[in-house]
């Protein structure tokens, strides 16, 4: 080691010290190479953002509006987008009755994800998720240093037997320790798969019954192909007199929506929690981008983001159609493979046999100028990685259908050479 | 308590049981009342920023550059605008030869004190800073919950001898936990000091000595009035062959410059210790706003925001003369009062006897409609809070000229009305 290394390093924390580099964030550096063709990002396309309307508005609050937009802003949030906020959730979700302290303004929802950590997790709490999780959330609450439960995602949200025989088995001092359960409710990153309205109803129950918090987020709501809405964890609580408290916090962001470019993310709660989080957010950056979010209030209060994603959805629901016909047509010569059918948001979910192991996969991936994220890269520890490493994030928002098809069988000849490689 | 504060204190983190409420922002809400001269706030004029400038830019980047200023963006920075800010760097400072490893892009510049905190401190360990000291620091700082090594400020910086003595009495393992030393180098907030070029030095080559790294957090080095610039200590280090390691992180920010509305911060160093840096934001946010980094990166390219700064300047100078012509003569009426004269930035520091609590006396400051920060708000423990509850941070840079000379009357009739409020 150098004497900088060794100067620098005798400093770090432990966190610091034990935090690695994103394998996703790796991997998109070989998107880049020519002739690549990439099912690992998870980003949407700015060409579906309404761009010109925000150029107009962006333009409009700087000149007009300097003095909120150009000036710090609340630790909350501006109090005009709160409330344009606050009338969607009510228009499209039919949540009803939230006042200005059931909301918090977070820089992007990886920072929310961050304050929860910070608001709930010591290095003795206990936290329970699925495997696979998202990864972003992982690495937010990892910060910590808490313990986890895992338990399997199932076709319609987590193993629910597994996840109450998990928490049951805790002593009453663990269960104090047990801070929360983390889940993406709707076309779940990496999974594909949402909830049931039975498992979410179930998973609202168990919560409460041990007094447990549920982080329910929810990036993915609007990007819907097909199939019946289902109410959120939190809006099922909040309509049933039965639950005296809200335990839900919903996560909600614009990045899939509106521009990730904007960091626009919402954290809906009981005012208590939502307190808990304005106050560390105020030693995490003071206040997100006035500019963005008086851009992003002025937005809405002209155009429903909602309603403006439709002809994005077509294309979305289209690329998925072309992915899954050539998944039926060209995956199928794999023994044993498997692959989430999603019904909206961005990705499906591949799961080889067992003995699989798609990081060590990504070589020949790579060689044959397919990309895709290895399945470990959403994994909390040992036992989830076991859990997940024979499976891949695939995502089919970006490319274009003629490369969907021509990704698909670089897929397929990918994981043939890696079984012939491996002998199998 | 009811059940739902129950329901929710049992899951909340140590940290956040013991976050409080900051009073600056607290305070800040009586700014409403009407008649009310506010002394308290440290915020720019948003008049003073070039929005016609920034607001066409904004519009073309939206429109032109949407594939960046509405994507997510990598968690080190847009490229063009580190490129621009090191340029800068090296037109103003002098500061040559750093690359884009150098460099790391924050959600202003309080994210990267929270980061700082993230990277190097753990629970048992030690940094050390003045009293007082910028309370956004102490707050990003406080949430590892390391211990705090305090020294008085002086005239012309941190109290050296004090701060050797300390330091030299830690004992080897100690001084293995002590991590680094936190200090604004020009115009501190809150007591409008400027480290001299001989503490500079002294501060650079006693840390160097220990091993120890500095964080030089630089927001208002752009606003000096009058005298010569002084070199940063991330400048001296750099261009000194003996320093083997750059021991300085620099941190600046636009917030006084250009707007915090951008929330835009900059983080320099060497590059190991960026990298974690980054390693750490990605889990804190992803990336800053793609948006607002395009934006300046374009003003950047097109001007000098520094040049910019010049009638902004002679505005606050003007008014920091008003203020020092009004304290010389009316606040020269109370016995041994003292105040620092600012070269720059935004504050002077006021010290009233140490018998005086200036936040017991703010009921009394309100009554008479004026505002100022209370010592104590810039302290880190029950040390340091007694060096610095008799003074109180009071800003120049908003009020009219004619509010200024008002509230100085206002303050002497406060701190009459507290001393025979007390029988002094």
């Amino acid at each position: 080691m150098s004497m900088r290394e060794q100067y620098i390093n005798a400093k770090l924390s432990w966190i610091a010290k034990n935090t690695k580099a994103s394998i996703i964030r790796e991997l998109l550096k070989s998107t880049s190479i020519p002739g690549m063709i990439s099912f690992g990002g998870g980003v949407p396309d700015p060409d579906t953002f309404p761009r010109y309307e925000m150029a107009e508005i962006a333009k409009d609050v700087i000149e007009n509006e300097h003095h909120v937009s150009l000036q710090y802003g609340t630790t909350e949030g501006d109090e005009i987008l709160k409330q344009e906020y606050l009338n969607l959730l009510e228009k499209h979700d039919g949540i009803k009755g939230l006042t200005m302290d059931h909301i918090v303004i977070t820089t992007g929802s990886q920072q929310a994800l961050d304050l929860i950590g910070r608001t709930f997790l010591d290095k003795d709490s206990i936290c329970a998720l699925c495997s696979p999780v998202y990864l972003g959330a992982a690495s937010a609450f990892k910060v910590r240093d808490p313990q986890f439960i895992t338990v399997p995602m199932e076709d319609d949200g987590p193993d629910m037997d597994l996840l109450e025989k998990k928490i049951n088995a805790l002593n009453d001092e663990e269960l104090h320790r047990l801070k929360f359960i983390y889940m993406v409710s709707n076309f779940d990153n990496p999974s594909g798969i949402s909830l049931s309205l039975e498992k979410r109803k179930q998973l609202l129950e168990y919560a409460y019954s041990k007094d447990l918090i549920i982080i329910e987020d929810d990036p993915y709501g609007a990007l819907r192909f097909e199939g019946e809405k289902v109410p959120t964890m939190y809006k099922m609580a909040h309509d049933d007199d039965k639950y005296e408290v809200n335990p839900v916090l919903l996560l909600n962001t614009f990045s899939k929506v509106l521009s990730p470019g904007l960091r626009m993310g919402f954290t809906i709660g009981d005012p208590l929690m939502v307190r808990r989080i304005v106050m560390g957010k105020q030693a995490a950056d003071l206040c997100s981008s006035s500019l963005t979010q008086r851009i992003t209030a002025r937005y809405l209060e002209q155009y429903d983001p909602i309603e403006g994603m439709k002809p994005t959805l077509e294309l979305y629901a289209a690329k998925r159609d072309t992915m899954m016909k050539a998944f039926d047509e060209f995956m199928t010569e794999i023994d044993g493979v498997t692959w989430t059918y999603p019904h909206g948001g961005l990705f499906t979910w591949v799961s080889l046999p067992k003995k699989f192991d798609t990081n060590e996969m990504l070589d020949i991936a790579k060689k044959n100028k397919i990309l895709y994220i290895p399945g470990e890269a959403f994994s909390v520890n040992d036992e989830s990685r076991e859990e997940v490493k024979n499976s891949m994030r695939v995502s089919f928002c970006l490319p274009p259908h003629e490369d969907i098809v021509e990704g698909t069988h670089r897929l397929v000849k990918t994981i043939k050479e890696y079984k012939q490689m491996k002998g199998w």
